[in-house]
């Protein structure tokens, strides 16, 4: 039996006891993890050190340095983050629809737990806490497999949480953590069929990409972000460049900024001069049409299919003048990942089009695309937003994290 | 560009149309469809004896050679079909929840579809044209991928859809038949990312996992059914021997007839008699655990793990005595598919044990598990009946053929 095969097992024989455990004993669980996590700063600031100091051997960005490291400061505000989810609704047991049939059974379908959840996540190590308590919430267990760059961190901070569990009553093999980081034990959780429920891969678009073509269980894909703002002919300019500005320029490296800015050409004159001005105080290099050009002059570079399809999560945009709102739609439907896609106007009917025509987990009118996040969204807590169709679309809260169980309760029926 | 990559184009260029398309246009290309059928019946029946010819030389059994046959009687039941699609209400604009966050930003969560779906599906042809009715009706284009012992069958009726569709004003492209049924097509058909946005496999449990083996896009795994009846200590014994022979014998080769049957020790010597000389009508063969023998005598089979594992399909049943409610439900934790399990009990306990405890699709009190079935349900009709966690559980009606899309309006907020 291999590594991954034995946490698949142990998992699965949690399983039962944390999907029907009260929220009353899960928020206990809950609470023994915000506890220790905090009792425990010292050691987890030391293992913590013994990854940055082999980031910095191998010479890791001064950014990614950052991500990877825990303080005081940070543990507290891990420890807080579970206290969160613990004041979150328990999902579990919501009726969803009931009703009765002509022969007289009960139908009552309601939420249960997922079961086994695998994570697959990079570099930042609290989301080695965040996404156990979050499972662990939805009353599912949890393999976690983090990043080798992290992997002393990861590796205490589970075992920290797996005491705290089993201290207050849970069985500890709920939380699991993948000690071996090699390419060969990833791949096998990612085929771990039988064994898995669902698998949620976080972090970079490569990695993204290998458990898709990889997995053969059940799979979430989260984050990419390749998002559009389209100012209309009718747009409030001012509202305008305040939402294209924040859509790009408040958090450029996260998946619901934008990328591209679409303009109508009735307003191209007045508006792409008044954003040019904005961006200038984040120096945001702009890539654009001719027409852009045109208007903005040479210190815009011309803007190919390149640009329009590129996801820069940086201080960059591709601008392009648009005829009408059909071309920016048919634009928006060929480069967009679906993620958030917003229409700056003061035309119902364009609203309308808009809302209607656009494929994407959320579609905005006249707000920033910034807002597609779980916290926002008043879900209290997300586990990433979801860029697929099936299951779950755009934030991912404690719901998400469960699937349906049909009671059909009768008295002798049969057919 | 590949032969499956045309298809997924094409499809995907037709998704806009029929994802907008009003309820009345799909009704009414519905209707087209179902015209057609019946007009074209002669030319149907002439295809569908090519492949009846084939198969007869190919020695296919006589049960599988009236799985593909189609006749008049049929060809109207099938159209008849398509036309209780059309009674059914559209579940796209469904609003599922909406609500006003603090900083005035309405968010409204609503049902739209999926996008492309693909099917593939085995032997019987009017598969064809039920999954695409359904697929169409909840704004989804759909890519077919039936037998190759039915090919010329399904080629006919992806035609007259494809043509019925178009005069109804609706894109033909909504409805694809993948014409060459090599394993290589079908495979890049698993892994056409970009074009698909679920695929679902319908027919025996190879086919089911050479897709989930195989696939890269996001897969529902229907089908599977290893389901069991317990007889708790308190049941009423007379319901309990309908309950059981109806969910063994009124129809033993669907997904949710039981395979096996768990009788509590302290109504063993009572029970096991009367559904013993019940499944006589059927000739129903019983495998048994060494008290089912003893009760029973030399007639019944040892059950080992095996028989408790299989799907017999068929008039064969798997016995056990079993000391507790605790021990059923650990049995059923251990060989069932969670399609559906049932208790009958008379006991409050015994049942809410049951319910909170069997993790399946479909938990029953004290009725046949042959009642999981979108019909049954109420649904007016079904895709298939899932039997993983994800996205769908249970019987897959409409609203399962169907994502959701958040629409964010505000009034220039940004954050």
């Amino acid at each position: 039996m291999s590594y991954i095969e034995e946490l698949g097992i142990k998992a699965k024989s949690a399983e039962s006891a944390i999907s029907t455990a009260s929220t009353l004993a899960k928020n206990n669980a809950l609470a023994a993890i915000a506890k220790a996590l905090v009792e425990n700063q010292d050691v987890i600031i030391r293992e913590n050190q013994k990854d940055l100091q082999a980031a910095q051997e191998n010479g890791m960005s001064q950014a990614m340095q950052d991500r990877l490291k825990l303080d005081e400061k940070r543990i507290a505000g891990i420890a807080q983050g579970v206290e969160q989810i613990i004041a979150l609704t328990d999902p579990i047991g919501q009726v969803i629809d009931g009703f009765v049939r002509p022969n007289g059974l009960r139908i009552t379908k309601t939420r249960v737990p997922l079961g086994v959840i695998g994570i697959i996540f990079e570099s930042r190590p609290n989301v080695t806490v965040d996404a156990a308590a979050l499972c662990l919430k939805a009353g599912n267990a949890v393999i976690l497999k983090g990043g080798k760059e992290a992997i002393n961190s990861n590796i205490i901070l589970g075992k920290i949480m797996r005491d705290a569990v089993k201290s207050a009553g849970i069985p500890e093999d709920v939380i699991q953590v993948v000690e071996n980081t090699s390419r060969e034990t990833t791949n096998e959780l990612m085929r771990l069929n039988g064994y898995l429920d669902l698998l949620i891969p976080r972090g970079s678009a490569r990695l993204i990409q290998a458990v898709v073509n990889t997995a053969t269980v059940p799979v979430i894909e989260t984050g990419a972000g390749n998002c559009h703002v389209y100012v209309d002919a009718s747009a409030d300019l001012n509202m305008a460049v305040d939402i294209t500005d924040n859509a790009k320029t408040q958090r450029p490296s996260v998946c619901n900024a934008i990328e591209s800015l679409l303009v109508h050409k009735d307003v191209a004159d007045k508006f792409l001069p008044m954003i040019a001005e904005r961006f200038k105080a984040h120096d945001v290099k702009i890539y654009g049409c001719d027409k852009t050009i045109a208007i903005l002059g040479d210190s815009v570079e011309k803007a190919t299919e390149t640009e329009y399809a590129t996801e820069f999560n940086d201080y960059i945009i591709a601008v392009k003048v648009v005829d009408s709102i059909d071309e920016a739609i048919a634009h928006i439907r060929k480069y967009s990942t679906r993620h958030s896609e917003c229409i700056v106007t003061k035309s119902l009917d364009a609203a309308e089009k808009f809302k209607k025509e656009v494929d994407a987990a959320a579609v905005y009118v006249n707000a920033s695309t910034r807002f597609t996040d779980g916290g926002e969204f008043g879900f209290g807590a997300e586990i990433g937003i979801s860029t697929q169709k099936l299951h779950a679309r755009g934030p991912m809260g404690l719901s998400e994290l469960t699937t349906v169980k049909y009671l059909v309760e009768g008295s002798g029926q049969i057919r």
